[in-house]
């Protein structure tokens, strides 16, 4: 049984609580925030659970063996790191941290102890994602073509992160949670009208094989999309995330190339198939997540959201960053 | 009274016969082709109209004041030129040119002799454009911040033009026309998957005052998709080309920001107002298009689709092949 | 301050138990269920209310002025009864009655002892049918023309009501709520394929003026369909209450006759104009309910819907239960 | 080759004759209107097709082997009487007549002679209902248990048939057409707004074994639907014949009972499936209606839309307007 403690009691530190307080293999020991009305709210909703201002306190108690980071993301590199030497497990919300250079000392910190990091990037736990992860691992799609992702709605402004960290970082993640290779480049442009960070901003991440991602993200359209599209040589699929029921639909459709036609020509044809709409499993996403963790720690076992897979979103946001200040322009990871 | 000839009778020239023929102001003479199979089928459909398979014979007819130029893109600059030589107006199919030298000797060209040239940008005269346009001349919008259009399909794919010179031709038209300022520098990223051309391409569009454009084209995609979103201060607009009816919403929402807040954070609040969807008139763009070619003639008035207005696509065109190459480094115009 | 017994705590009564006990101008002072087992889920969410599996010690408590009775069809009219009986205020589901012998006695007997019904339509305090009611009192549609309600989706089969007890209650409250007449006669088919109760119904409402309304209510559709269209010679309105965001659009369409065009012709000529989606306010339906029902008992003011009104529902379905049996043939109210 | 004549040359007879003219095995020879402008018309697309003003003239044409009758509904049977009597095939506009006598007749009289009756319910020959069709036929949805028709718009008034004979002949025709059983009786229920006629309208149709038909038409209606909905015991089906790719959703989801549960209770539990949505053919309806109209006469096969099936469809026109005259009773057939 693993006991963990949780800092950060503010919009999503209850849902972390509650999920890790419902899972098998472990439960929540203590809850850590600054403001004592955050703590008194845990109060009234887990009088079961312990609660603390300091975050020392949470690290010195000796029923914790992993502690869950759910903070703005410039303090999860200085709380992690200190978990870590105290040689507890680390759960930490999305981005990982605010740069390469963090990400990779706490990987190099957590290895060397033997300690597990998690990075909480829920999405990956959704039915949907687990589809489509298991129909690309099955090469129902064929060779991929492109990756292109929409997801804007009006709101919520960030003051401290841009709309790339914000909106993008799950993009991110889950494509390259569910594409089998390596990004090479990232190019991105976006632009700031409200507060002075980027509100609308569009990447493109090259890979080997002709394989392209597009991410348009944007905090001011008046209608909210959820809607990836991932194309590929035997079928094709769309993802909406906003249906009920239809969220994944795969599209007997696609090309193929006659060159025997002639010297000069390539003669494309098409195939017009029909149209499956996968069954989803019911399940909570978040439910999942908090209690794969409990299960990695109790067995061992590294997460496939690790630190490695933190750092490589972190890369991606970086070298986006990075383009964006350059007007486009690649940037090589 | 008009005489055009028409050079070009494959695909869309029967379009563009039918519709001059049936303008006030002006009609067709001539029809020329070099494949006596399409003259054939002009012939029947047209028996009233002469034709040739000869272009200098189409030239050399004196009834004929201006031609259409409906041939494919590498043929518009040697056509456009001969036309006007022998003191043709000339009407081209977009894109107008392949290449920004050819359109300014063209644009020159015509200056010198006083002839009219337009470029078949044919949307610029549909309904939705129109209505979308006096919205923007009205003010209805407020500041703009963004515009971002989706055009992706299944094909068709073309062999001699990648997908930004098919699609994004038709949108970066559009927005050059609907959008009172100057565009400053192109980024786009692509890739090739099928025959050699960028079949997937993303192109942004950087303005003066933070103004951003962005256009999705892709030739590979399972669904067909025509959205434009619009966003400004004072409302945001999305155009959905595929309703049959309700194509243009307009939505009071927005955000305001109240910096008297604090001294280290800009508060945003949003707006959530109604959504108007205006009664669209019902007219034929093509129509309105070739009958304000004579018009322009008749009066001579410049048209604002002129030679001007095309070259300023191909100049986004050549930068977005430019930026293309170089994988997304920002190409300034 | 109203102090209110709940009794019934299956699936509704929590809901009802937590919007009463946040409201304002009273509370919930005991909850009844026969079953343990729902009193240890009460117990454990509300600590603070009494809990008995006798109705009787609820209604001899002292502090209960008013008791919601939240318990299967079938038991409204005792439980009613009996509250009525011991002078309390009485919130009862929907629908009401079994039959409109017991609705009217119910009614009878609040009236001699100066109490409160109150039967709960919730969907009258949406935004959505508030909006509605507005739209018709300022006669913003016209002269009315039909009503036309769909609902259907797969289950919830229920074994005591058939599918025009369980879901066309709803939309007939609504109706009646906010179509300004007295509806006549009422027709109905269906028929039963599962469970022996009918699961799919069709039922028409005739109105004086020719004003006609619709009802089609189906437990066995494989897709779930909530769609209202209201038509009047100004305006026709589309409620959808699936929309997330955009539940009702108003249509200036109609059509116009002209009887002076000839001895026997009557020519239809159509208008079309804009669409409108008008924005609805935030609020959570059972939350204003419930509140509603304190503030009447509180300043001894009449509910719109009280007994009366869940009489005429209760009408509605006993008529169209009978035509059911018919096959079809017309009921007068 | 058969050679055809037809009548009625207003709005749909040149959809007919350019239809019959581009069929093998035979062609038009003849057009008959007693407008002179419909006439000129018909010269100008098709000068090689001889006009008259006179029905006997086009009788007595001895090229003529068939007629077809595109006229107002009140014309059909005498016409198709006059043709009959001159031993001519005939080919009739939907609805075949205007009462069951008259339909009778004409089936009678071309029994005698050996000719064939077509009635065009063209809707039979598209790829949506024959896909729909095929599946019904190989028993792919199981037991059925409802068929339940929308076909809303606003428009087009008739003045001297209601909509029932307008919008409901299609899905009337359908619905008979893919059904594998007899309706047994009919309800219907409407009213009139505008020009004197009903303009909404609700028809039931009852059949054995529990399957029940709904049609819902209406021409008052600012949007524009057209779906139908099919359930059965192993799947469920949707038909949006607005879509313009994804017509049909075939939805493996359903209900199942379990009586062993208790003596009075009847458990249901449910089914949800995956979503299957077929490729439907490319073909034009009419094209493949007029080609089969000419193969049953070379090949002396009857037709499955025939007078006796468009007599199925005039009984139950007819059954439902004497049902609505009665405000609902059920009118056997």
């Amino acid at each position: 049984m693993v006991g963990i403690g949780v800092v950060g009691y503010g919009y999503w530190g209850p849902n972390i609580v509650r999920n890790f307080q419902g899972a098998r293999f472990g439960s929540v020991k203590c809850i850590c925030d600054t403001a004592p009305k955050s703590l008194e709210r845990a109060k009234q909703y887990h009088p079961e659970i312990k609660v603390t201002t300091d975050f020392d306190t949470l690290l010195g108690d000796p029923e914790i063996d992993a502690v869950a980071i759910v903070t703005p993301v410039q303090t999860h590199y200085p709380l992690a790191r200190r978990a870590l030497m105290r040689g507890k497990h680390v759960f930490v919300e999305k981005p990982f941290t605010q740069s390469t250079a963090q990400a990779e000392e706490l990987i190099e910190m957590a290895a060397e102890s033997q300690l597990k990091i998690m990075v909480d990037h829920t999405f990956l736990f959704t039915p949907a994602v687990r589809k489509i992860k298991e129909l690309i691992d099955n090469d129902v799609l064929g060779r991929l073509y492109y990756y292109d992702s929409m997801r804007v709605n009006l709101g919520l402004f960030q003051s401290d992160v841009n709309v790339i960290w914000d909106l993008a970082a799950h993009d991110l993640s889950i494509m390259q949670h569910i594409l089998p290779r390596k990004p090479e480049a990232v190019v991105a442009a976006g632009q700031r009208h409200v507060n002075g960070v980027e509100d609308v901003a569009y990447i493109m991440v090259y890979f080997a094989d002709n394989v392209i991602a597009h991410f348009n993200v944007n905090w001011l359209s008046p209608v909210k999309v959820r809607t990836t599209l991932i194309g590929g040589s035997k079928k094709m699929l769309v993802w909406n995330d906003l249906e009920a029921d239809e969220k994944i639909k795969v599209y007997d459709k696609g090309v193929s190339t006659d060159d025997g036609a002639g010297l000069y020509d390539i003669l494309v044809s098409y195939r017009m198939g029909d149209v499956w709409i996968p069954r989803l499993e019911q399940a909570e996403a978040l439910r999942l997540e908090t209690q794969y963790f409990f299960e990695c720690i109790e067995n061992d076992r590294t997460p496939f959201n690790d630190g490695v897979a933190g750092l490589r979103v972190v890369q991606m946001l970086e070298a986006a960053n990075a383009s964006l200040k350059n007007k486009g322009g690649v940037v090589y990871l």
